[in-house]
């Protein structure tokens, strides 16, 4: 049960990551999220800098929401658009992953905790002539 | 000149991260990746896992080859492929950028620093009891 419970989520997480990919892959949908990254904003304001109708950049903001991108929620009269942090995250930590990032703090960490321990022989007085 | 450059710099930058995030956007290519996250690799490991053709991998590989996220060399009779991780930088940093990483890194450090002090205060006698 508990299996195929992980294999669902395994599943739906590779769907996310499809979609969230896709959605990524066009550079109005990225100037829509650069500028959804600066600020909440509604959908007219978005549409402003672009040159096309807003037509054109609902579509785009649609497939945005679809993939969990970005999230509308409603103030009075107005569609307000913000990023789903969430859904980035999760992309994020996939390249992550990929890259060996983890590998690469794990030993910033270390070269950390080694430059510690020599600063801490040379006493507190000495520190301030020390590499920090 | 240089805004002439400066702007085919960005067009082909936007090129490219349009090429990955499609390439991504398939569980197959990514997980072609995630091996070759691991170590480099003949065509043909690389496809064994694979429910599915050689053809249809090749496929695969090559969209990933033509978006700049894998390279190919020959060693002997072998097709070796490896990760290119500087394209996989770039489409970290974008993402990066947009969520605000780097005000998390800060404000991360900054807590470090605080405790590093509280821990100074302490002296070394307490420190094995503290929070670290």
């Amino acid at each position: 049960m508990i299996e195929i419970e992980a294999s669902k989520d395994a599943a739906s997480r590779t769907a996310r990551l499809d979609a969230v990919f896709a959605a990524l892959a066009d550079p109005t949908r990225r100037a829509i999220i650069e500028r959804l990254s600066r600020s909440e904003a509604r959908v007219t304001e978005v549409a402003k800098p672009f040159h096309m109708s807003l037509n054109a950049v609902s579509k785009h903001i649609r497939v945005l929401e679809a993939s969990g991108v970005i999230e509308r929620h409603r103030k009075g009269r107005d569609h307000i658009l913000s990023i789903n942090t969430r859904s980035l995250d999760e992309v994020d930590g996939w390249i992550e992953r990929t890259r060996g990032y983890w590998e690469e703090r794990l030993d910033a960490m270390e070269r950390l905790l080694r430059d510690l321990k020599k600063d801490h022989k040379l006493g507190p007085k000495d520190r301030k002539h020390g590499s920090r």
